[in-house]
């Protein structure tokens, strides 16, 4: 270190950035670990690409760009091309297929998980960096290949806890919303912006979509939103086929009914298939459901669009029951590939937002899912004989327990605040005469945390359950043993 | 996607970064998982910070800078401040731990697993984005917390399989090599250029840090680097402490002979009992050693420093037999965290590279550390049946096999082929004569290919494996589970 500089800096993440600790990276982890072992057990092949890759590659597919590098953290390299950190999986699987396309099995079934950055006005929950898990099937058009993606993220829910009837796998498409727009006779240049406005139907309800459909909308801050000016009969059109599900209509008849046979066949057939896919599989409408209100906001689909919903209330930052929503999404984006090789690929891919997921299931389970190993501390009374105390915790995880011999430079007491900090489980003292007889001192640090607060259980518990006691050496593993069985159990 | 536009990239990854496939990933998986169970176990907590820092944040510590932004990938903010790419784990944690000083327990030990990046000029093996893990210590300036450090080293590449006397974590001192520069009255602006000179030993050899300490030196491009332009009896008693070892000599009596009692103590005494924790906690010199070479690049090191080497040979990419040398490295910086508070906080760490020590596994084991869980594909012969391979699929899943079914468009020669690029041990057929038989058609793909190669065996073989077989539907999986155990012994 430069002893001359002056200048300090502040000890600060940027914005949208956190720090994450061990109970969530080990929940994490486990979740991880189990969408691996369902992607994988479905014969998908793991691959990871670079988290930089060369903009040009990754294109512009962000939606409700609000920054002028349009929500992509971008940077010239030092022979001038510009590179970005990716923003999905999808686009940067897209140059790798384009890349190796004559090396690989067809279609090719990949799985990736992965940080993903996004250059966006960070708020309460919305990050600027996150972990995705996507499963992709490329080089298939056949609606067999999106009904696996639905029925694998349908399993991989359920493996991961979430019961049947506490999600939906809801499916949607491009093409058949392309037949409603044709049928309302809605001019091509407006049709993203009618996308995005159908997007929003969940935060907006349907009147601020008709708005942004029609004129525009003005929200609650006063700014206002320029609307896609369609006529009032497109209008109609759309949003009487956007509330099939809510009029309690049988969905097929009514769209059917409302756009006519011959755009229904256009756009609707691999729809119709792929749902009857899953439903012969026995992914009935409980778990995998067609609801015409689904869009996603990314620009590179083409087809079918997919999107996984947790259906059971959990509470939000404000206290308020709430029902969580969108845990991921995906969809057919047959044109991605050919942005480079000029020859359409049929592609189509499902993203399980992980770090959403993990609130998700965090905000209903509690502590559960965060829950970490039972930590044991040998404190060290005398620290020239400390090699002692590394070679009792070295049997200890040799008994497969984890314990870890106190290496700071404080006294007994500053030792067991360091163990209550740490949150754990044992405290183990082994003092030069207890060696001599061969003994330890364990401390159950639970227990005592629970003696503290309460004096009238006191007594009683002192009798069977010690929060410190003295035994032999050799009876050293069973006896944490029989504290951990105990733990909790108070 | 906008039809307009004319332009197509070209699908390439940005230079020093890659692609890695299913069985990389697998074996870094495998090893990640093996460093954090030991790591877990003695008591370290997981952590994980964010990919991108204030640049102030980081700081300039990377050695050779051979870029305008110090090897770092930086850039603005919208707000215009500049964000960096964290190039190591180290100085994220001091920006960590000086951020939530008052919360954490003292000593605070934590692992960290993750992707660091470097703005370097990329080379073969050299990249500019790799994994590292690390584990430090903040909050003990205990020799004990370094000694931890290295026999926790020592423990991770033995649990990883590396053998004892296939490794040495070798360790030395800037404190000492301050004395030793005290010793020989180096100029204190002179001493980065001495650290930097001696790091080279490996590579230049003792002539070419000679040169370093001296005038300088040319190398074999023509390029001239500045020396350090001691005089010489500096060069000297340097380069007598850095061969101590080449000579056979006693490490402590020569180095207490060459600079005296008082530098010694000065120096080397943290230096001792670290080595001497190690030696009675029975992580003798075979294991962990003084090295007076080792001083490691990073400009943030205080006081010991720590390198952890394979000393097994191994095939460079021009077929040489090499020692692979080092795989990781560490040290103490003690005043890192002081850049933020000012206060001086005691720390030690140290790092795996966790890339560079999976391809020396990989050198030497050859294909067995990045084998995959053997592939089942299930063909389609009736495109209208997918349904029925859908469920075959399900059942083999569910008896814990990974089996996928064919989503392509393609016909059966097609899908055999897609089932060999796949890798894929075993194809099934199911026709629909077979199915209303009860009867499925098994190919064993590794047995087919070997028969392929050679008509010799092939009589031989084919009555005791046939290479295909029909069998009974509710005999399927024992058939697999036979074939699965027969594999690879032909």
């Amino acid at each position: 270190m430069n002893e001359q500089t002056p200048f300090r800096p502040k000890a600060r993440l940027p914005r949208g950035f956190r720090d994450r600790d061990e109970a969530e990276l080990a929940a994490e982890r486990r979740m991880l670990d189990t969408i691996r072992r369902v992607y994988n057990s479905y014969g998908f092949q793991a691959l990871e690409t670079s988290s930089l890759e060369y903009a040009d590659a990754l294109g512009k597919f962000l939606p409700d760009s609000d920054r002028p590098n349009e929500g992509v953290f971008s940077f010239q390299d030092d022979d001038g091309q510009w590179l970005s950190l990716r923003y999905d999986l999808t686009a940067p699987l897209a140059r790798y297929v384009a890349e190796n396309f004559q090396n690989l099995p067809k279609p090719f079934r990949r799985y990736q998980v992965g940080t993903v950055w996004r250059n966006e006005k960070p708020g309460p929950g919305r990050f600027r960096e996150f972990t995705q898990f996507d499963a992709d099937t490329v080089g298939s058009a056949s609606p067999a290949a999106d009904a696996e993606l639905l029925m694998m993220c349908a399993d991989s829910l359920e493996a991961l806890g979430v019961k049947r009837g506490e999600y939906i796998v809801k499916l949607s498409s491009r093409k058949l919303l392309d037949a409603v727009m044709d049928s309302g006779n809605v001019d091509g240049a407006k049709r993203s912006a009618v996308l995005r406005a159908i997007d929003k139907l969940d935060r907006l309800g349907i009147e601020g979509v008709r708005a942004l459909l029609g004129a525009g909308r003005k929200d609650e801050s006063g700014d206002f939103t320029k609307g896609a000016e369609l006529s009032g009969g497109a209008i109609g059109t759309i949003l009487n086929f956007l509330t099939i599900r809510e009029r309690g209509e049988n969905f097929y008849t009514a769209a059917l009914a409302l756009i006519g046979e011959e755009l229904w066949n256009k756009g609707a057939s691999a729809l119709v298939e792929i749902t009857n896919l899953c439903e012969v599989s026995g992914y009935g409408s409980d778990r995998i459901q067609i609801d015409p209100s689904i869009v996603r906001g990314l620009d590179y689909y083409t087809g079918a669009v997919f999107e996984a919903q947790l259906t059971f209330p959990v509470t939000n930052e404000a206290g308020e029951a709430v029902v969580f929503g969108s845990v991921g999404g995906g969809g057919r984006y047959d044109d991605l590939i050919a942005r480079f090789t000029g020859q359409s690929v049929p592609a189509s891919g499902i993203s399980i937002g992980v770090s959403r997921l993990l609130s998700a299931l965090r905000a209903r389970a509690g502590a559960e899912v965060w829950e970490t190993e039972p930590l044991i501390v040998v404190l060290v009374l005398d620290k020239s004989a400390i090699a002692e105390s590394f070679r009792l915790a070295r049997e200890l995880r040799g008994a497969g327990l984890r314990a870890e011999t106190y290496v700071g430079e404080a006294g007994m007491k500053a030792q067991l605040k360091y163990a209550d900090r740490r949150g754990a489980a044992i405290a183990i003292i082994e003092g030069g005469d207890e060696r001599a007889r061969g003994e330890v001192t364990l401390k159950d640090l639970a227990l005592g945390a629970e003696l503290a607060k309460s004096t009238e259980n006191r007594a009683a518990w002192v009798t069977e359950r010690p929060a410190q006691q003295s035994v032999k050496r050799d009876q050293l593993v069973p006896a944490i043993r029989a504290i951990l069985a105990a733990r909790g159990k108070g």
